[in-house]
C-alpha cells in the first residue's frame, strides 16, 4: 500500500513542525507532575479554574476571565453580547474569520447576528475598511495574525488607529487572539498592551502554547459575568474541565517564553523556502509569527508526491498536510514550535536541496 | 471558624454517597493505565472517539452515536433537529426537566423552541398528560428516571404505552438518559430494549458511571450525522475530547455492571430513612435506582446542624449540601456509588440513632 504524506510526516525522523505527536502522553506528561489531591472545578467554580482565569485576566491586562472549552464558544459569545448592548445584530470581520469558515455557520444559526464582511479574501482589513463600516455594526472582531493568509499583522500604529476609530464610534473591538502570544515578539509588545486595544479577548491555549484544547474570553467584569450564562446555554459549562485548564496553565507556563524562539524559527525556515525554488514562495514573505503558508505553483497531488519523497529520502518531514489553492496551485500551512530547534542544520539544508531538484525536474 | 456540612462531609471518615472525591486522581487512575503513544481524536475523529462511539451504539442498541462534551449541548440538539424535521418549534417536557431549570433556557436562547410542560411538578408525566398534546409538537422528552422528584419512574408498561402513542401520532420520543444505567436493575431490561422505545437518548458519563464528563447522544446514522454540524455550531467540536473519552470508556466498563450493587445499596439506605425518624422521609419511598432524595419537615439551617453533628459524632458523612424545600421543610439529594460497600454496617446504624434522638431533641 502507498503511504500518504501525512503517514510519511507522522513517522519523519524529524517532522519540522508543532510541538511534538497529539497523544495521550502529552496529558499524561502533564498529570504525572500534578498532587492526585487537587480538587476538580465544578461547574466553574473552584480554585483549578478560578486561579487560572485571574492569571491569563492579569497576563491579559484585564479585569476577568472566563475558560472555555473551545475559543468557537467563546467567540460567538463575545459578539453575541456586545451586540445584544447595542441592541444591533451586526458584527464586522474579515470574510476568512474562523466563524465564517470553520463554525457551520453558528453565529447565523444559534445567534441571529449578521456578519458584515471587511477588506477581500486576499488581504488584511484596514483602517479605511473599517472607516466605511454603518456606525450601526455592533463589534468588529480582528484576528491577530489573520491566519488564513498566512498570518499577517497590521502595522501597530494601523492597529491603533483602528481601536481609536472604533472607540471613537461606538463600535466594541474583539480580538481574535488564537495566536496571540505568538505574535508579541514581533509586535515588541506585552499582552496587556495588545489587548488594551480591545473591548474583549479570546485567547487559545492549543496553538502556539500547545495544550490539549480550551480558550479564555477576557474583558470587564461584567463582560464576563454574562459570558458564563452563554457558555451554559451553549453547553459549555462542564462539572469539570480540569484536564484542559491544567494542561494550558503547565503549557503556558513552558512555552509562552519561547513565542520569540518560534518566531525567529519561521523567520529562519520561510528564508529557506524562499530561496530562489521555481514557483515556491512563503506567504507572508516574511514570518511576523510562528506560522506562515507555502505556496507552489503545482497542483496539490504533484506537491504532496515531491514532499512525501523528500520525507522518505531525508527524513525532514515539511507537511503532512497539502491543500488545494485552486487554479493549478497548492499551499500548506507552517507553525513552528518545540520540534524545530532539534533538527540538524545539515539534514533540513539536504532536504530544500531535495525541493529544489524535485521541483525543478517537475517544471521539465 | 464553624465548618460547614460540605467541609465536615469532605473531611468524614465515612462518606456515605458518590464514589469518591472529584478531584485529579480520578484522571490520573485513568491515564496511568494508558498508553502514551495512542493518538488523540482531532475534531470528532480518529480511532479513540470512533471506537468509543461504536461500543455505545451497539450498548443502546443504536445504529449511530457522538460524544459530547455536555448532555445540556447533546439534548438541545436532539430536540431543534427533531423540530427542524417536523417543520415545528414545539418540544414537550416535565417542568422540572433540565433543559427548563438547569441551563439558563439555552433550548429558547439559542434555538427558540418552545417547550410544552407535561404533567406537574410533584408528579410523573402519564399517558393521559401524552395524550393531551396537541399533534403539532415535533418531539417529547422523557426523563428515565425524573431526577427532580428523587428519581421516579414509570411502570415499564406505561412507558411502553406512551412510545406507542407517540408513534402513531408522529411525535417524536426522546430519552433524557442521564441516569439510564442506573434505572436498567429495577426495569430488568437492557438498554438496547429500553432504547428501542426513544428515537434518540442521550446518556451521561460522569453520574453513575463516574467519569470525568461527557455525554453521547445515539439515533439513527441520519440523525446523529446532523448533530455533529450543530455540536461544531455549538462550540463542542473541540480538537481532543479523549481526555473525557477514555475516562468515560474505562469508567464504563468499570461501573455499568455495577449498577444493581447501586440500587440494592440505595434501598437499603433509604429504609434506614425511612425507620419511623419523626418527620424524616425518603422519596420514592422505595428507591428504583440508585438515588433518592431524603425530606426533613424542618428548615435547612437546622436540617444542616444535625448532619453536621452527625457527621462530627459518628464520621458518617450522610450529605454535604441540604436544600430548601419551601414551607420550612428541606432536603437533599443521595446517589449511592462505590463508597457505600465500604461503610461498617454498625457505624452507619449508629449514625441514623443519632439522627432519631437529634431529630427527637430538635422536635422538643
Amino acid at each position: 500500500m502507498v503511504k500518504t504524506l501525512l503517514e510519511a510526516f507522522n513517522a519523519a525522523e524529524y517532522p519540522v513542525v508543532g510541538h511534538g505527536k497529539r497523544n495521550v502522553q502529552v496529558l499524561k506528561d502533564t498529570f504525572d507532575h500534578l498532587d492526585g489531591e487537587m480538587d476538580s472545578d465544578i461547574y466553574g467554580t473552584g480554585k483549578v479554574i478560578e486561579d487560572f482565569q485571574a492569571k491569563i485576566a492579569a497576563f491579559l491586562g484585564k479585569p476577568s476571565a472566563v475558560f472555555f472549552p473551545s475559543g468557537t464558544m467563546a467567540q460567538q459569545i463575545a459578539l453575541r453580547l456586545w451586540c445584544e448592548e447595542k441592541s444591533s445584530r451586526k458584527v464586522a470581520y474579515h470574510p476568512l474569520c474562523h466563524l465564517e469558515i470553520h463554525e457551520q455557520d453558528g453565529l447565523k444559526e444559534l445567534h441571529h447576528l449578521e456578519p458584515v464582511l471587511l477588506a477581500d479574501k486576499d488581504r488584511l482589513i484596514t483602517l479605511d475598511d473599517v472607516k466605511s463600516m454603518d456606525d450601526d455594526i455592533a463589534c468588529m472582531l480582528l484576528e491577530l495574525p489573520q491566519r488564513e493568509i498566512g498570518g499577517q499583522l497590521p502595522a501597530y500604529e494601523e492597529l491603533e488607529a483602528i481601536a481609536d476609530y472604533c472607540r471613537e464610534k461606538g463600535i466594541k473591538l474583539h480580538l481574535d487572539g488564537a495566536r496571540l502570544f505568538e505574535i508579541l515578539p514581533y509586535y515588541g509588545k506585552t499582552a496587556a498592551e495588545v489587548c488594551s486595544l480591545f473591548d474583549s479577548v479570546y485567547v487559545s491555549f492549543y496553538k502556539g502554547i500547545g495544550g490539549i484544547a480550551g480558550a479564555i474570553l477576557s474583558g470587564e467584569e461584567e463582560f464576563t459575568k454574562l459570558s458564563k450564562i452563554w457558555k451554559r446555554r451553549h453547553g459549555g459549562d462542564l462539572i469539570s474541565l480540569y484536564p484542559y485548564i491544567l494542561s494550558a496553565d503547565q503549557a503556558f507556563d513552558e512555552r509562552h517564553p519561547k513565542m520569540e524562539q518560534y518566531y525567529l524559527s519561521a523567520i529562519e525556515l520561510a528564508g529557506l523556502y524562499n530561496s530562489g525554488i521555481e514557483g515556491i514562495r512563503t506567504r507572508p514573505m516574511v514570518p511576523v509569527s510562528n506560522m506562515f503558508h507555502v505556496y507552489a505553483a503545482m497542483p496539490k497531488e504533484t506537491f504532496e508526491r515531491i514532499l512525501l519523497e523528500i520525507c522518505e529520502e531525508s527524513g525532514i518531514g515539511l507537511t503532512g498536510n497539502v491543500r488545494d489553492a485552486g487554479e493549478g496551485a497548492s499551499y500548506y500551512e507552517v507553525s513552528l514550535g518545540d520540534r524545530y530547534p532539534a533538527i540538524p542544520k545539515e539534514r533540513l539544508k539536504q532536504a530544500f536541496e531535495l525541493l529544489h531538484e524535485k521541483v525543478k525536474q517537475t517544471a521539465k
